[in-house]
Parts: structure tokens; sequence; C-alpha cells
């Protein structure tokens, strides 16, 4: 089976910019002036590296960064697969855990207290809504949950597109207060399974290297998921003849609201040559989609967090990417992301107003 | 050979209290009930009940942690094993690296700026001391330099009781102003060769484990820097008729003034019940020694980030310790433990301020 493709999973409709590589060696040139050892910065120097690229794309200024209010963007929704009770919580919980943020009591609500950070809740296909409208809060939901993906596809090929629109329009919504750094997170229950069946159908991976304990279900639990996802997989290979799915089938076969929501508002915040931070796996999942439909994308992407399911480690591989923070977090809300905020600050820093070895005197 | 023990070398001149290791269950409790999956910030449940538990001691609520005006200390001294070459610079860049703390211009100004840490500066034995007086300067030089370990005893017993005793000074000075976390740094060419030494002769592990590249040096140079902390290890196991010499005889033969300062600060705090951030491997090795001098030390230390060099994470075995980042910095000046602080303030807001179960009417 083939379906037609639609423009919004075309690379074409996207239009992201190709970043000039050639600039690398003069960014390389300005940092290497500073009053430090060659490379000494380490991951920092990756860093302003990647912002510099992106930043001076547009303004034509490659020798200075700016972190303007970075924003997380939380996107929420429900999954039919939790009906098998493959999570450690019923479905009824994403919509607990909404209210908390909006309520300001989660995790990314302190995290983001901490760091100067603003957050932004998106409801994308919740089964049970917030019925009181709140400032921090966008409904833009699809329909309330996706199907069973272990029995029929979790969504329709128009709800996939709808999806990417969707997660569009948050993200230039988001945009249009200025700032460039966009982070993004997620909340559903269940959604460890989509992100698994999701890598798995997208690399020909089997259930057992991509399903994990997720926020930490028991070993049965798991050998259920497993099972689950493997059956979709086998379900979906044998329809699509093909172990390797397009980045549009897998979403309408086995993916989620939020995770398609969050395909959509990357490719937007890449398309206006902004930075994305990707959080843990489920987000990486995302960014991995984003990056089938137009591989431009991973240029304005930095990969916060290594998450502690391993499956993320092998999606990294698959990306080629090095996460900034390993800390053990399991929690998902954007978290990861959140924690890098301030080292993205200190790059900018260091690579604005660090003296020179010339400036400074300095003998080395 | 053995010297008289001098009183600063024991854990009765420190009186580091024992914390109460009972409370953990309660903070545990406090923990779980948040609004998360058991376990699920990862490292940053590590530090909150670091935190907690030495905050409690002397507020006696475990229930709340505060992180009021977090300093880094960089400690500044001289080598006379600089003389052979095993540096990518000369002593002379030791000072002009300080002139540059002063002026606001070096990697570790940027890092504190961003994160809003306090900076403060200790020549604790440069050869070439900086002249004009400056309000983060702190002068308290043992000698200018210290001798060259790889032929005879760094320093005398008299100047590292000194060190210990002024490292103190310094550390109350800051204590004095309110701060509750003191962060660890370094600056001195030719320090990480006396860090390599002191691993060496207080682990007995050979120079080829201890010894690496530092900031950046060639291989001919690394040959040459193991192969003269061989020399001096061979010297004091000769003398000393042990391979894991005590303390102070580590801190006289092989030393630095500024790690010797360190570890008095660092004992200081500890004594203070007040948090240390230990940046990278020269501040480990100092860490190590406080711990060798009174093991309660290691209750108050948060391990910021494992350094690039490969002894660093042999050393963070023997403490048995697990840094926060490793973020493949080889910078000193306490870098590393300013990029943690973040994570002690959301870790600290996130345990105060963070819903529970019952006060968000989440199910799980």
């Amino acid at each position: 089976m083939q379906t037609h493709q639609l423009p919004v999973f075309t690379s074409k409709y996207w239009n992201i910019p190709q970043l000039d590589q050639a600039k690398l060696a003069d960014i390389q040139v300005h940092i290497d002036t500073k009053t430090k050892p060659i490379g000494a910065l380490g991951q920092l120097e990756t860093i302003a590296k990647r912002l510099s690229l992106t930043q001076g794309y547009h303004s034509g200024n490659y020798q200075y960064i700016e972190i303007i209010h970075p924003t997380i963007m939380i996107f929420a929704a429900d999954h039919g697969i939790a009906q098998n009770g493959v999570s450690i919580a019923p479905s009824e919980v994403t919509r607990q855990m909404v209210a908390n943020f909006l309520a300001g009591g989660a995790a990314i609500n302190c995290f983001c207290d901490s760091l100067n950070i603003h957050l932004s809740v998106i409801d994308a296909g919740m089964l049970h809504p917030v019925e009181t409208p709140h400032p921090m809060l966008i409904n833009q939901s699809i329909v309330p949950g996706t199907a069973d993906f272990s029995i029929k596809p979790a969504m329709t090929h128009v709800q996939a597109e709808q999806c990417l629109l969707m997660g569009q329009q948050a993200a230039v919504q988001q945009l249009q207060t200025g700032t460039n750094v966009l982070g993004f997170g997620e909340m559903g229950i269940g959604n460890t399974s989509a992100a698994s069946a999701l890598l798995s159908v997208l690399t020909g991976l089997p259930a057992q290297q991509t399903t994990g304990i997720g926020t930490g279900i028991t070993s049965q639990q798991l050998m259920k998921k497993i099972r689950l996802i493997n059956l979709a997989q086998q379900r979906v290979q044998g329809q699509y003849a093909t172990d390797r799915l397009s980045a549009q089938s897998a979403l309408v076969e086995v993916g989620g609201f939020e995770i398609g929501q969050i395909v959509g508002a990357m490719l937007a915040t890449a398309s206006a040559g902004k930075t994305i931070l990707v959080d843990g796996f489920i987000v990486s999942v995302a960014a991995l989609i984003a990056t089938r439909i137009s591989p431009q994308a991973q240029q304005f992407m930095l990969f916060a967090h290594c998450s502690a399911e391993n499956a993320h480690q092998l999606l990294l591989k698959e990306l080629n990417a090095t996460p900034l923070l390993d800390l053990g977090l399991r929690l998902g809300e954007g978290t990861g992301a959140a924690l890098a905020v301030p080292l993205l600050r200190v790059a900018a820093n260091f690579y604005n107003n660090m003296a020179t070895f010339d400036s400074a005197q300095v003998t080395v």
C-alpha cells in the first residue's frame, strides 16, 4: 500500500534554509582567539558554533549570539494504546498533569521559574480537555486521543496533516513574541509506547530494542508493551511491504497527536531559522521524523538530555547527535530541554564577551 | 622518615559535623510525594537530598533548601615543576590570567555573569603577584611558587600548614557574607603536574595512569611529565617507605600552594556545614586530600564536572563520587563548578515548591 504523499510531509513545503557551513572556519577562529586553550570549553564551543551559524545566516553577523526569551512548549495528548495498561498511570493523569502545569505545581514549572524560561502548554488531543481557559494554554486538539495502534492506525492521513499544520501554527505564534529558542516537551500517558513504535517502524529496529520501562512500569507491563509494539510493527510491515516506513505513514499508523504537532512545530522553527531544543526520548522521536521530512531541520537542533530510556541512545546514534546532559531524568515535560538553557546562555556570553589573547595581553 | 603530624592535618582540628543520615528516609518521602514518578528527576534528586541533609542539620528544617549567593573562589599559584616545560604556557601566564579574571575577560567571568555567581580570586603563591589592589582579589601568597618537586619537596611543613590555615581564612571570610555554596577553581601553570603527582603519591597509582595532557600539551611533553612525576614518586616512596603518603606528606612533597589552600577552604566550608562544589581534576585532588584529613568532609561535597583528563575518572572512583556534568571542559578556573549552580537552584526549587499528588489531585 502506498498513499499519496501530503504536501506538509515534503521538504518543499517547509523550505528550511541550508546554512552556510563555510562560515564555520571564521566562527572557529573567533572562538580560538579567546583566552583559553584550543577546545577547552568542550560542548559549550559546539553550542556556540551551532548558534552563531544559525543566527548569522539571518543577521549577517557571525560574531554575536543572542538568546531571546527561551520558551518550552509542552504538547499534551492521549493514546489509544494506553487502554492496554502499558503505563504507570491511567489516561486521566494526562489531564491532571496539564492542570498541574497550569497551576504551576509540576517539575517543569519549578525548572522554568528557576531558569527564567517561558512556558506554554498545548492540548494536541487530550481525552478530557481542560475546560477553563488559561493564558498559558492553547487548545488545538485534533480529536480526543488516538486509536489503539496495536490493532489499527492511530490516526487518519488528514489528522496527521492537521498535526503538522497545527504544530506549525503554535510555533509561529510563539516565535512572533520574539523568542529565538524553542524547547519541546510532552505529556501523554502511553506516549513512550507510541515513540518506541515510531522508532521501530521508521528504522526497522525490533520492539525489543526500542522499548523500555518509560517512567517506571513493571517487567510484566514491559513484556506486554513489547508484544503490542511488535504486533503493530508486523501489521504495518506487511501492509507497506517495507521495514522503514515514511514519516507520514509512521505517524498515521503508530503516532500520537502531541508527537505529530511537535514535528510540525520543529519544522516551523527551523523554517524560521530559530533554535530547537530537543528534550528526551519522545521528543527525539519527533526530531527524527522532522529530519526525515527535511534533513536540513537538524542544523537547528540541539539535543539537551540523554534519557534513561535505552532506546534513546539508539535514536541519538541514528541522528548522529550528542546530547549535552545526562542527569538520569525520566520525566518528560521538557525538563531536560529546560536544563540546557543555562548552557546556551553561557555559550553566548563567552562567545560574545570573552577577552582575546591580544586584548587581555596573554602570552599564548 | 615520619614527620610529626601538624594539628591542621587532623580531623580533630576541623571538627566537621557528622550529618544525621537517618533523616534521609524523611527526605526521600518528601521527594516521593511530588507529582512525578519515583526517581524521575535523577541526579537532581541526589542534589536535593544532599542539600537538605546538610542544611537541615543546622536549621532543623529538612523540608526546605536555600541557595544563597553561590560563590566561586579561584586560588592561583605557581609551580617549580613548570620550569621543565611540561605545560602549554610559561609561568608568566598565571599572572596574566589572574589579571584577566580581575578585568572580567576570562571564561569564568562570562560564566559567573550569566549564572549570577559571585567570583573571588586568591593569590596563594604566584611568582609575579598582581601589584594593584582589586576588590575581587585576596593576597595571601605563601611564597612566590613551589620548588621543583621532581628533585626536592615542593614546600616545607610550615608552608603546608599555612596553606590550610590561609585557605580556611579565605573561606570563612566568604562564608561571613552569607553564601552557603562555595565552588572552587584554580589557576596555575604546572598544576595538573602537581595534581597528578599528588594522586600518585596518595594512592600508589603509577604516573602513567595519573598523568594526562592537561590543557593540551604535546605527546613529547606528556612523556617528560610522566617521567618527572615518576621520579618524584620514586623519591618519596623510598623516603617514606610506603606507596600511600599521608595528606600532609603528599602536600609537602609534590603539592601546590593553591591546591593546599583549597584543601583548607574545603575543610572550613564543611566545618561550617555549607556546601562545597568541586570543579574538575585539580580541585578533585584537593577534595581527596580534604577527605583524607577528615572523611566527614565528603558529606558536604558535590562533584560538578567530569574532566576530560582520564585520571579524573580514577580519582572519582577512589572517592566513589558521580559528577553531575560531562561537557568535555578542560579549562579549570572553576568553570565546571559554575555550570552546576543552576542545577542546585533547580533542585532547591522542585524540593521546596513542586506540588504533591494530594495537593494537585493527581491520581498516582
